[in-house]
């Protein structure tokens, strides 16, 4: 759908940080297009936890005020800047790094993304589902690859595979010729299989720690737990020498217990890593990944429920309840999904 | 001094692992020269706590006995094989990475050396100096090169600043263009000043935190402890975005409380690094860093004793004992220093 683009849209936004109930839905202009920028026509977003912590003020970013919130979109482009090069009209897209660092959010029918930060979007891919992944197949690529560095034939231990960043991970690990172990619920773990991982164990299991010694008996070269539940001198312990372990969530509550010796003898590293401080390059790259995820295998992110954009406030009180599984998609009727 | 080579010669080395007083000082057959190898006629050797832990079997590595042990040499290329390209008779030559994996040591009047593992000697330093550099400034640069990745214009912090290792790691960040903050004795401060340290805090200081955060307002890009005294959890908070925490020894006793939460927000990461992980290859790009800092810098090693080889073990049960400051040479009288 190529159409006129009018002055005002429905956006969700707040005008102070604060608690859920400070989202408003209502009016603001159709934000303006620099030269280097692309107007999307905004179809799906998908609601962050994240994207509560800059709401409330916990992530401190400068945020222009009224602040439109969100950081995924899918949609299709409506005005291309002169120097938005590669984009024109029509084209379906993606972002993944709105809403922060002093850029407005994608929770409205129209945003104004760089033409950096924007992807193209891969055909057969339905919106939500993009919309979906689009987050959590960057975090798993960006952990893996870019962090983990992860290499063909490494064996690489994936905590929380049924979530969507563990799912995507799994997935992105074994198409990149590594060997996967993963930890999950007993019923997800054909659903692992399935996307390649040699090994699914019951997470639960209490000689948990010994079992994934007898799977990677020579260590695990990159260790990326999603779930935070973790125990870290486990962890360090079932390394391999030369190993990386990814930390990009906190492991249970407060500070761990860091084994030092097991780390520095075998040249073993701890890399911390959050997506709100990937480079435009670190996306370009990850936006491979993510396209590559979803052409290439069958991971398909969850989605834990769809709601239209006039439900943001209640979308962020569900992801601050806790219990969520899988993604919340929030659609704005503003262009069709396909 | 070129000279005829004899059949046997003397040497410190094991039967067996065990205590300090396994270590015999006799004779034992001047050992073969493969086409890559180099005999090397020995002037001097330092004794490192390595060497404790290999002789004693508490670092687990493959020992032909009976065992040579020492880690470091320096002395005169003897013979040269056929093959050790850029190595003749008469030649000053070092090496630091004898004595584990399958390598006889160094403590003997000659020791073949793998040709890729030895070091042409830089002019104007006399043998002690050179071979109680050797491993303490390797161990430096690959902490903050190859590990740290430090560039010029970053900020280091190096706790230990006075220790053999802190202080090549002064010298060689300060010559690299890091702006260098390190902790020490009061007394040793203006040591290190003249190494190049921007700043020199007490170690001892109650309120040492808040005065390293004073002194790197941004963070440190790199922080390396030398001493072992340091608090991970500070050392995690006062590093910047992208910072590299590298770790070589233990810090206090056992495991260390590690914040995830600042680690992983900022993009991190903690490096474990022991030196017998070292590859040929880093060992060569490490001897460049052991040269220069001995050319360009006036850091020299603190010595703390010189030693004939037959005193072996009794500098063995030194470094056991605890509390020597500085390295314990011992030369074996076969070429002369120069």
């Amino acid at each position: 759908m190529v159409g006129t683009v009018p002055d005002v849209m429905r956006a969700a936004y707040i005008d102070s940080v604060g608690p859920a109930d400070r989202i408003r839905h209502g009016e603001l202009p159709v934000p303006p297009v620099g030269p280097t920028d692309v107007l999307v026509r905004v179809a799906a977003v998908a609601a962050n936890p994240v994207d509560t912590f800059v709401r409330s003020g916990a992530y401190a970013t400068p945020l222009p005020f009224p602040f439109v919130v969100g950081r995924d979109l899918v949609g299709e482009v409506a005005v291309a800047g002169s120097g938005a090069a590669g984009f024109a009209p029509g084209q379906r897209v993606w972002c993944n790094s709105l809403g922060h660092a002093g850029r407005q959010g994608s929770f409205a029918e129209y945003a104004t993304v760089a033409a950096e930060r924007l992807c193209t979007a891969p055909p057969g891919i339905a919106d939500d589902d993009l919309v979906a992944a689009v987050h959590p197949a960057a975090s798993a690529w960006l952990a893996l690859f870019r962090h983990g560095r992860l290499r063909a034939g490494e064996t690489v231990y994936v905590g929380g595979g049924a979530g969507n960043v563990g799912g995507a991970a799994v997935a992105l690990a074994s198409r990149a010729g590594a060997r996967v172990v993963a930890t999950a619920r007993e019923e997800d773990a054909d659903g692992l299989l399935a996307l390649g991982a040699a090994e699914v164990l019951d997470y639960r299991a209490p000689d948990l720690a010994p079992r994934l010694r007898r799977a990677a008996p020579d260590g695990y070269d990159v260790h990326l737990d999603t779930s935070g539940h973790g125990v870290l001198a486990d962890a360090v312990d079932l390394l391999a020498h030369g190993g990386r372990l990814v930390a990009m969530v906190g492991l249970g509550r407060g500070a761990a217990e860091l084994p030092l010796g097991p780390l520095y003898t075998r040249d073993a590293s701890i890399v911390g890593f959050a997506i709100s401080n990937a480079t435009t390059t670190d996306l370009a790259e990850a936006a491979d990944g993510v396209t590559g995820v979803l052409r290439d295998t069958p991971w398909r992110p969850r989605i834990a429920a769809r709601l239209p954009l006039s439900q943001t406030a209640e979308a962020h009180r569900r992801l601050e309840a806790g219990g969520v599984r899988g993604r919340l998609v929030l659609t704005t009727g503003a262009a069709a999904g396909r």
